[in-house]
């Protein structure tokens, strides 16, 4: 397009046309929010942060040098925003897992060795020296592998090849239909008897890039080999499968070290009116190590950092205590959502809010909210004030989830929220080796940072304490 | 994020949420239009005709031998969807441009020569064989050049260095206000004598791609070489100019060869209640040379190809007639809408709707829509019935306006609708040399085509003619 007379005529102000009659406090709270997001697209430093924290630190699992790193670098940008107070919080990391050398899966036919791009799954143990080789047993669901019971598995690679439903529109849905195969499958694999466990990619489109992920091997089963092969290679490994029955090689060097230490980074603006109710934003700081964990989660705590900055930059003043924080080990033990709760049960100051940025920083389309069952109808009603103004800048606001770390607050009572930017994109890169600060774009990040700013800015303003929310923590 | 557990708290369906109470039409509706989504995620061919048109056939100014390719691709396509009409509408091209050989900015300093980014502005002539040196005078608006005046313009290269608005939300906004640089830019340097005019890329991310567009002389002004420097480049030349008076040594190798013929490719499916009704879906089929017009606006052509081929995928039989229109020229001209417009003036046939899809293959956000002033209120009253639908699927429904092509149907008295995309990556490609398919991302593509799809089939069912339409046309 070019005509610049037609775009005018095209671009009628979309912002303005469809909000309800204004009076003059909606007025002043829109001219507000149009404030936070010229000032975050001109002057937010969420790009930048992210560019570090995903080039210079890059991977970031739970125990890992790079996780303590990262733990150093988000304090140290907490040091230049002028905070009131900034403190690192202790938690505990179940398992401490590392991938080690570069693993592979070969594929063995009477043509020779396909070797099939994968990715050990984090949990899963190694294999011996020069890897484990076995019949490969295709199934689509945990139930094919009861079905088939221990006489077809033991001895096995059982192979998991059910995709993720690409004509679902929310792609997270798809996400949620499928991953039980990989978190669940190797376990129950292992069961009954099996040497080791290939998963199909967790993602909706069809490429060479695999994906990992936590799998959890519960009680006593024992841990085994476990790897993702990408979309491709699952075809194609299935289609061999289709015409006879073929070896696969795999041949990984992860290793589960048990229990460590690490910490959540948290740093907060002391509320001028009411100091004792939060409001948090947060994403996790961990990431798996395949990739650089731009989008998963670095998106989330730069844009959870440039809310703060953002007000500082403004000049504004909270009423409520606002709160970074950034999680430690959500992908795989959630260590440091439990220490942050724990916390808060011990703590007299009360979570009015908790916003969870998780799911890639991609345009913002809105937010989803959730809270304990008896209150949140009195939410629903308080947050009817917000919608009109979010929407006036094209962002819902439904009940739904939260987000896995903000969850574990549910029992104060708060209201809990979670950022829903555009998933169309998100499972090209989730927990691959492309989840690199390339695959992020600056105005789409800084629009999610501007998403949240604005929604902390009503929250505080509009957003009481349920009348019946539990007083006593 | 990994816990699939917590994943499905999180995704409780949002498409459900949020729509009122449901009366059965509504369910029937909504089901149809999860229908149109699945079947275009799933089975869409628009990423594969998309690759096509930009790979193998690349850019297409109207005019050219590549045009007429385009032509002939989007005919041959049309040809295999099982329409009742398929058909090549002449039209005039006023003005067939051509670039040439590759053109070149040179900035003459103390330190030797910088060459910038460059790229010619469409309806620019060439310079003479060697180029054209001259000293530089930058400014920022059309005023500034009336204002310096002949004496400081004369045997001068102007340089129009406002930058776009990075501060906008929507981009769309921002171009609109900075593009009367380009578009007039050089024509009033030209009044004022200057022997070439140089503009700043009209995009709003700080890069080397140079971006270009169509500029305009009217009437009796000497047209002049022009060309559009990168944003990087731009603030380059600028921090020299500050400096001290250099030359720039401009090459190009631009040629107007005046009016030429061309083709609009139109097909329809006849509606089976009231085939004199027509819902028109388009794009335009021209794009700029230095790309491969993917984003622009390829992806318009394969979407509103899409509708026409989802409707006969799903059996659905529409009660008016639904047409596809690729128009031709609305880069440098508009030629194909107009000789559209015109046959629709001698036709007795009504466009009841035209969908114009031309603002990127990005997520689509909603539709804007306009219509004539008498009518605009009765077609407000009957999208009330369509709102919730489309707002199920997270697609807004505002007044606004509707494209450069289907804007000249206004007068048919018909409504007339926009797609509107995201609006935060397109001006990383508009008009660029990587407004290629490898900037489309085939999901949010097809999102786009389900969408003006849905969009089709609720117009097909709700949609009356305002009562107050012109019924002589």
């Amino acid at each position: 397009m070019t005509k610049y007379w037609l775009l005018l005529l095209m671009t009628v102000s979309t912002y303005s046309a469809t909000l309800p009659p204004l009076h003059a406090q909606m007025n002043e709270d829109k001219s507000m929010l149009q404030k936070i997001h010229r000032d975050i697209l001109l002057h937010g430093e969420a790009y930048k942060w992210l560019t570090g924290l995903s080039e210079s630190i890059g991977g970031r699992l739970a125990g890992s040098p790079e996780s303590l790193k990262a733990v150093q670098y988000v304090h140290d940008i907490l040091d230049t925003l002028g905070l009131d107070r900034i403190w690192n919080q202790p938690c505990t990391i179940p398992n401490y897992w590392t991938r080690g050398k570069v693993e592979n899966v070969t594929l063995q036919t009477e043509q020779g060795d396909i070797s099939l791009p994968c990715t050990t799954l984090g949990g899963s143990s190694g294999t011996p020296v020069g890897g484990i080789q076995a019949v490969v047993v295709e199934v689509h669901s945990l139930d094919d592998v009861k079905r088939l019971g221990k006489e077809a598995i033991q001895g096995k690679i059982v192979f998991f090849n059910r995709p993720m439903d690409a004509g679902m529109i929310l792609s997270f849905h798809a996400y949620g239909k499928a991953v039980d195969q990989r978190v669940f499958g190797p376990e129950i694999a292992s069961k009954y008897g099996a040497v080791a466990c290939i998963v199909r990619s967790m993602t909706n489109v069809q490429d060479d890039v695999p994906h990992t992920g936590v799998t959890i091997f519960r009680d006593s089963v024992r841990t085994i080999p476990a790897l993702a092969i990408s979309t491709l290679a699952a075809d194609q490994l299935s289609a061999w499968l289709k015409k006879d029955m073929y070896n696969v090689r795999v041949e990984t060097h992860a290793e589960n070290h048990g229990p460590t230490q690490s910490f959540n980074v948290i740093g907060e603006i002391l509320g001028s009116e009411h100091p004792d109710n939060i409001i948090a934003v947060g994403g996790h700081l961990d990431a798996w190590d395949n990739g650089h964990g731009a989008h998963d989660d670095g998106a989330g705590i730069v844009q959870a950092l440039e809310v703060l900055y953002s007000f500082k930059r403004l000049g504004y003043r909270p009423k409520n205590t606002i709160r970074f924080v950034a999680f430690m080990n959500e992908e795989n033990g959630s260590g440091g959502a439990k220490a942050y709760a724990d916390s808060a049960k011990i703590s007299s100051r009360f979570h009015l809010a908790a916003i969870e940025s998780d799911a890639g920083g991609f345009t913002p389309r809105g937010f989803s909210f959730g809270a304990k069952e008896d209150l949140i109808d009195d939410y629903k009603k308080q947050l009817e004030a917000i919608k009109p103004l979010l929407d006036a800048f094209d962002l819902y606001l439904k009940p739904g989830g939260s987000g896995a770390d903000v969850g574990h607050l549910k029992f104060q009572g708060g209201l809990l929220l979670g950022l829903r930017p555009d998933p169309q994109r998100y499972f090209n890169y989730h927990h691959t080796a492309i989840d690199r600060i390339e695959a992020v774009n600056e105005r789409e990040l800084k629009m999610g940072a501007a998403a949240m700013t604005s929604l902390v800015y009503l929250l505080d303003n509009y957003l009481k304490r349920a009348p019946s929310a539990p007083k006593d923590q």
